[in-house]
């Protein structure tokens, strides 16, 4: 519901002016209509699904999107959750490389968290601010077709993207939902894989033919000085980018992001962000104001 | 053309937070929600098509209006222009409480100046700021049927409306233009009628099921101390019009406007609004802050 | 409201017989199929938009195509109407070449004259007649983006066009509407220009892949001799044109407009015709019987 | 294809003046505009059958009222060929009340001639003058129910209308066809019967919620004097009918033809149509003319 | 109407058990994935068209395909009914190689018991299993055209295809209706030509892109022993067809029917079926069961 | 893929006759056309949820059931998988009178899971079968609104159905989707809730006004003497339902799978039916064949 008309009358103590405030609103305009119908996937992830306004703030951002004519549709990941789960049913595991070897028995657990919590947890989040969300595993509709990860090492059920089929979004995404999918594949043998939830959204943004791809992070995008946030590099082209790894700058867990960028804007994607997800509505920054948030990596 | 990246760093001086920016965003999505594929309309005269900054601030809230998913449609009046024209033409008129005595030859001035000039500035003005107008003039698909005023002397070619043929608007906005409509009408006989845009926004505001009727005037709203703008009245129920004009808070010109108000309500219009246009982007806090605006003409 | 019966039985004059009717309605009976679902763009000025019994024709055969399942679209001059006002104003202009020289001021006059007052007396015109007009400026919907005109003298608000934006007339013509249209352009920095009828005429009839473009002038069409209306020439192919310019059979005015004719062959438009206005029902004439109207020009 | 151009340069002898051509066209508005997108049920049969220039003409009539947008519906009878195929396989027949008693030797023979021979002819002649026709008996997509004719004596495989089934009609109206029907029907238990034509057209005229009803026939219509064909009765109400049937006006084969008439108006259809059908191009003076033809049934 | 459940229970003597039952159905599930919305052509002729429980299997199966989302079309000969009425007429006629010289006279005897009786039964037939069968010659809608067969003698009125026109088929088809079509084909002249069913389904499944031909003979398919019906070819591949007719494997009759598989083949079927006829639901079989019936031809 | 051919000829044991085959799937005609576009609601639970050949066999059904025209939608319960989670986690719980007490500990284990594990079983396992199914809980697009069940005791997250919001099932139902739905509902509150399945099935079998509703369960139907199969009641009315319950006929957990029927019927839906889940193939039983399978209970 719109909120009293009475209740704004009291707002003694409002520091922006009216018109400050049309100001600001109107600068989103070029925005709206440059995004105007256009899909846009979101990973979400990190920091952004702990504190419960960080959460909320999100929420808010992706219901703005959709009502301002935009689709955005969001993949997810897991996170501290999964290895409560795991430890709270005295499941052992190990890590190779950063990636946990999933053999069957966690691949279950992971697959109930996923699915069955974070997922609604966002869904019923996104309802509850006034969007319509819908939550998707990788197996529904065949939606994530997946093999085992290729690497020297037998990692169990890790696995990657071969296939988007996008047909079930479709349908949702005209009738005005957002679609929140769990990083969950599936392999021809009917094998359950667990797959990085950022390469999950690089594909399904190549899929779906979107026109951006927003990462949303635990940093506030590249640095050029990594220990200072004012050397932030507010846009990059994918040229620049073997230089930058070369000099340290892009290194550790940000190389992989950077990746999934340049997986996207290969295949069509027209713009790639990394974002600082600890920022309350960096999301919205992002997509509606001159400012923008975090990284751009654009084709050049 | 979505303003340049680099552009963005520049601006040190910016004194409202990114995170303030982002709150008044998230302040407008409920209204954005509650409006979503309603139809507004907004009488465009007086003050707010003098000064060009003015002019500009309108064009830019009607397209934001479109864009975040709503359907505006202007009926905007006349003014000095036609004055201005007649007098160049040497063309003598007189005035019949408040209403020109319109023979033949005046109304062809008056519809020159209104469907040739006016009607095709703000036409232009939308289409510059990245909207999609059409000009309409009341005989355009009959969209007008008007007969002569009936009043106590002859005003020649005044008219009103007896019937709005809304046909002509509905495949405009399917196709996502902001239709521009001139005061015009057209009799059964073919003759010209010139009509009070007031009535002609009212009449056309009921035929479309509008949900928003928004006048413009020259003054902040219905204010309880004529001389104080700090004593504005925010909202007002139709029951207590009549203690107000018995009371000659609501007097003069602000009567027939409030007439309008009252026409659209009992016919299905869910709000009416009576704000200041003098105030750069008037229309856009009123339909997109807490605050709002002028002052709520609402049923009860 | 069809005529009453018993009237019908009054008619003792009639001089051709029922047979003869019905015999002259079914060799409308080809071109009708012909002509089913195409588009028509009619040139509409000069001595056709004066005496109004010529007017009522014009409106009449309009109005039939449209019935009989063509989509008629009309573009229309200015004429003598703007010379008054112009006149009245006590403005002065001069011609070069036979092209008003156009300065801001006398632009304003001519497109309040041609958007104002011609434009919606045509409207009126062919709604009276039971057709669905509605009346479009270049400004409408962007529909005509126009430069200042090439040439050796500045010759201000004189256009040509560079682009036609068909989009905002699909919505219409698929409405049943017939567009009518006035010949002012608009720039990309905001300039109004006045254009040339017969240039935009043909520039629409190739945006709008249209079958047939119809220029109605106060000629019989092109003639062998230029003094004996008897020696219509009734159909000329493209490749005589260049003969008939040397042999001065074509010659003066008659040369834009085969030019115009040319550019809409070149660009797709099937057949052109050059036909009399001066003859009352002359467009239906040439859509609907045997014998034709004026010269058809064809590619070849 | 439209006649060559040429062609008409040749015509010296035209007798009708393009003017008056075009008046007469002219003429024909208001019809078209009455008629556009209305169903016309037309009963064809008797002497319109016979003569090769009055079936062309017949087959002219409906092609052109489907390209002036109206949906024609041809019911056929079936005549002399029945009889003369009787003849030929040596059946012999009686009538009672003008009936044929006809057993299902006979309804073979009668199902045969009307679907597989005059239907045919029909549809074919409509297609060669640039219609499409489709041709449908009764049992095609259960197009007509029917039982036996309730009467004294048992005249076999005569039926009448119980339910007319307008499904199989409706995709192929709005496909473009001219649908043309054999009135043969089909009972629930699978029995073939046949109807009279009269009928059938009178009930699928109400079953298509039709606007026009035409019966041709061998007479000029409803005759104040019988034997002359001046006091032809061009327009009657349903209430003076009782009168005339007692004055002997109305009397044998019309008293049926007239109460075909009653029962489509009395269900819904606007007007009905006794028509000359010895007369050329009669159905196409009837919908396109003022003088119209033959004698106009109508309530009140 | 669904069965009545009580009456199942009476059922005491069941030998299939219901889960045999249950497997059979499913066994059915594959095929009908296999040919969802797919368009079969069957050439329904000969036995089939005799014994009153052939003719019902035959529709029943028609009905259930159309119910499992195949779309059916039916193409029907002719056989000994022609003959018969021939006879009863005291029409003689003679054929060379198979064929009947075939003068006007016989064509029209031919026409009206292919197009008015044996059409109309199949129509009632399925109408009456619960399908909606719609029945068409091959001048409705102009489905058929037509030449005559060129040979070595003239045969008068039998004819070959030259073009099949389906766009009456796809209406009916979208509104769920089964095609029943008469070998009647017609001239650029007018002329009725009676063509071979077999050729006319195989050029109506080219014309349909179809992705079954199914062709209903008095045979049980290619028997590699002619006398033997257990040496039946269950599929064949069309380059093994030559050396089979050389062996005289493929003799007499079976021939042409190979040749309108191939014909179907190279154009783009996918496979197409010599069945017999003789046996109650072959079609059916054919469609939905493992062990399918008659031989199979495919490309290859 | 459909099953080579060559394989069918291998086939020597075939104890059913191509002819019984055939005859059995005619059987299932009427039943087709009956439920053709027809919505059917499946409760899946219990033993059918064991062995897989069991699991297998339904989701054959299902597709299907699909594949025939009709629209399943399938909700499914929990059972032994949830219990096993809970004790490996080491939680506790408690039931009263058949309802485990579900704190929001428990609640959390219950949601996971039946959405992130049992749910998406049954979406691989159709989609494995052929068809395209997409697992929803009753949070996805707010689809069941829930409040805390009423009852002497607080059994904390166990809730009932308020309102089915059948919004999100449309356009997958119209995309070809088989809907797997688990029950769990969301308050207004965000509290989540668990719900016994039967009551949400029946719940949604009415919201989308189903034509069906079937109740897999673990026993063959109401049995008229409890321990003997053989006494099944096939088919019963809502009048004859409290005399078999005083008569302890109806009794123990088989009464809330009554009520669940009595509510549906109560409510639009047509039939509904208490099946035995045990029985391989038991729901294609009772829709495709005469002998149906278990209960049917209907209005009256």
């Amino acid at each position: 519901m719109v909120q009293e008309r009475g209740a704004v009358m009291m707002r003694g103590d409002k520091m922006v002016s009216a018109y400050e405030k049309a100001q600001i609103i109107v600068e989103a305009l070029p925005y709206i209509k440059a995004f105007y119908g256009r899909t846009v996937v979101v990973k979400y992830g990190g920091a952004a699904m702990g504190a419960p306004e960080l959460q909320d703030a999100v929420m808010q951002d992706l219901v703005l999107m959709k009502y301002v004519g935009m689709n955005p549709v969001v993949v997810h990941g897991g996170g501290p959750e999964i290895t409560g789960m795991l430890n709270r049913l005295g499941i052992k595991t190990r890590f190779v490389k950063g990636l946990r070897v999933t053999d069957p028995e966690v691949m279950e657990v992971v697959e109930m968290v996923l699915v069955g919590k974070i997922n609604k947890q966002i869904v019923a989040g996104i309802n509850r601010c006034g969007g319509k969300a819908i939550g998707l595993s990788g197996k529904d509709g065949g939606l994530i077709q997946a093999v085992q990860m290729n690497g020297a090492e037998d990692l169990g059920c890790v696995g990657e993207v071969t296939r988007i089929n996008p047909c079930v979004l479709k349908p949702l995404l005209e009738a005005g939902y957002i679609p929140v999918i769990a990083p969950i594949g599936i392999g021809y043998d009917g094998t359950t894989y667990n797959i990085n939830a950022d390469h999950v959204a690089s594909k399904i943004a190549v899929a779906l033919e979107a026109d951006k791809l927003i990462l949303l992070t635990d940093v506030p995008g590249i640095l050029a000085e990594p220990d200072d946030p004012a050397s932030l590099i507010s846009s990059i082209r994918v040229s620049e980018i073997p230089d930058l790894i070369d000099a340290g700058i892009i290194s550790g867990g940000m190389i992989p992001k950077v990746e999934c960028c340049i997986h996207a804007l290969e295949n069509g994607v027209a713009r790639t962000h990394i974002i600082d997800g600890r920022v309350p509505h960096s999301i919205l920054l992002e997509v509606l104001t001159d400012q923008g948030s975090g990284t751009m990596v654009v084709m050049g």
